[in-house]
């Protein structure tokens, strides 16, 4: 055995046998760690990955897959809602009609706040990709200045801050859905409409309750403090909230709620309260997921095109990396209000 | 430029200039295809990949990803269920553990019932891959013949027919749910208790209408017929089943529903004949998915651990590769009864 593979011009890297030495492991552990295999113990995995990058090693074109199909790589936030699984199938369908592969992580950002290590984006680099979507992320403007030198085309879905200029990135139409949806409930006679958003510093949950002040305004209705609540996007504190609004003085009779988890924490809250929806008091959330149809009362909410979403970002990025210009301004795709069971004209117990 | 790329003994496959004669179509055409660019008819990149597969191309080691990490291959039914995002959590997290990536198909099933296109399978094994995890699907003895022939490891999550021997499988205790959610309505004081149960043919729907059959034996209770109804895991037709049980002369005071959605399905025709859950009816679900908990009332439900099914449907392919012996038999891990508010002694309209 010799310390070169013979390939083109002699220049290519070392065998497996020199990775060993180096990482003083045996040729049939480094074999394991090329391989993937799972009977490596973290520490000598590292150690022989170290090896592998310092060296330059080279897998043999036999243990090569042939022309593998190229990979774009999917980060999400979380997996445990019904809209990842929307964002991801956006994703593989406009993947599978490109020719690509989706990869799908999410341990690495999951203790991060949404941030990706910065050894996940060299490893990335690395190892080749045609480029990362970002679901919901926060990216700092350190990742996006490593992104920028690594030269890995990215696009953003649903971005948590604003994207620096030239980084493609799909958002829904926030502010237009929540307009929409006061309008509705100023439809139906409401004029006392409070909203709970998500978390306070986050661009699309800015943008609702944006929304939300704007159609309030363009009615002549004065925006009541008291009635702009906040529950980082979470159920439970959406029912604390709630809770918060009904013992006002002058409680709302229609809460906007800025996605449907909040909505069922209102709902629930309300139930516990003795109110009953939309009788007493009526409920929008923001989504549309697949259960917001088949909860009772089925839920008026404002569609996200989630899937939609993911497909344009990963159609920008492709673009992108193909030469074409970066676009001028994230894109906006258009919600729409779906009026269902659970918001009717003020009445019952407040009238 | 030659008509072979310089490589190991001169023994590899033709230049791109050899493939895009063959394929009749420019290189720069070729190069996209295996660049994955978007830009190429669907035709033309079909007429490549069949060149370079005839041709046997191998990419040369410059544009080769170093070291590129294994990956398993995630196969979906469906990914527009919060149940979907659980089992791919599962995976994800442990092929982290395992240095390995997850790629993620659907589309290729979707239009077939949870049937891989042949030529999927041939791809895969093509360009190679640690293994593949069915998540609940239908495979044939064709399937798994072919697979075999390949020698492509993989193993299934809850599948949905009986999986032949030495095949990895891994499901939950469906049975053993049903019966604890059954004893659970019996203990409450019910006797009328009806289930409506998925698919009336596959296995883990099959198992829980056993359990449930089970459950009423062993208290020395008849199973009436007419409380076993089949909704094809849709909450639509367990809408439907419910106002067929209620339309009975003896309609039941407790329903099992075979899955979270189908318990929503309940409910909402429970709602719309004016009866309570759980003061009039009580209601148990199956699968414990996020919403289960924000619903109202409350869902008391079977929990099926299905992020630990999919990781341990995980380590048993990565066992059986690594040359240990198949299991001997499907894995079934326990379900747990979380009990919550759809659930009551029996009162109301029917006492």
């Amino acid at each position: 055995m010799t310390g070169a593979q013979h390939t083109e011009h002699g220049t290519a890297g070392p065998t497996l046998a020199v990775v060993a030495r180096a990482a003083s492991v045996s040729v049939a552990t480094a074999s394991k760690v090329v391989n993937g295999r799972a009977d490596v113990a973290p520490d000598t995995r590292r150690r022989v990955t170290e090896a592998l990058d310092a060296l330059g090693y080279v897998r043999r074109p036999r243990r090569t897959p042939r022309h593998a199909p190229p990979l774009v790589d999917l980060m999400v936030r979380s997996l445990d809602t019904s809209g990842s699984g929307a964002v991801l199938r956006g994703v593989e369908e406009e993947a599978h009609r490109a020719g690509l592969e989706v990869a799908v992580s999410a341990s690495l950002t999951r203790a991060r706040g949404g941030r990706p290590e910065r050894s996940w984006l060299d490893r990335l680099a690395l190892r080749g990709t045609t480029g990362v979507l970002f679901d919901h992320a926060d990216l700092t403007p350190t990742h996006h200045a490593r992104l920028a030198q690594l030269r890995v085309p990215y696009a953003m879905i649903d971005p948590v801050g604003e994207p620096p200029p030239g980084v493609p990135a799909v958002g829904a139409g926030d502010a237009q859905g929540a307009r929409a949806a006061v309008r509705h409930l100023l439809g139906l006679g409401h004029t006392r409409v409070a909203v709970i958003g998500g978390h306070r510093g986050r661009r699309s949950s800015a943008a609702r309750v944006a929304g939300y002040r704007a159609a309030l305004a363009a009615a002549g209705l004065r925006v009541r403090p008291e009635y702009v609540r906040y529950a980082d996007a979470e159920a439970g504190l959406a029912r604390r909230r709630t809770r918060e609004l009904f013992a006002l003085d002058r409680p709302p009779t229609a809460v906007l709620a800025c996605s449907d988890p909040m909505a069922l924490g209102v709902c629930r809250a309300l139930a516990e309260l003795g109110l009953r929806v939309p009788e007493d008091v009526s409920v929008v959330g923001f989504d549309d997921l697949p259960e917001a149809r088949w909860v009772t009362p089925a839920l008026t909410t404002v569609r996200q095109p989630l899937s939609e979403m993911a497909a344009t970002a990963l159609r920008q990025l492709l673009r992108v990396r193909d030469g074409g210009p970066p676009p001028a301004a994230p894109a906006e795709l258009p919600t729409r209000l779906v009026e269902r069971c659970s918001t009717a004209p003020p009445g019952g117990v407040f009238s």
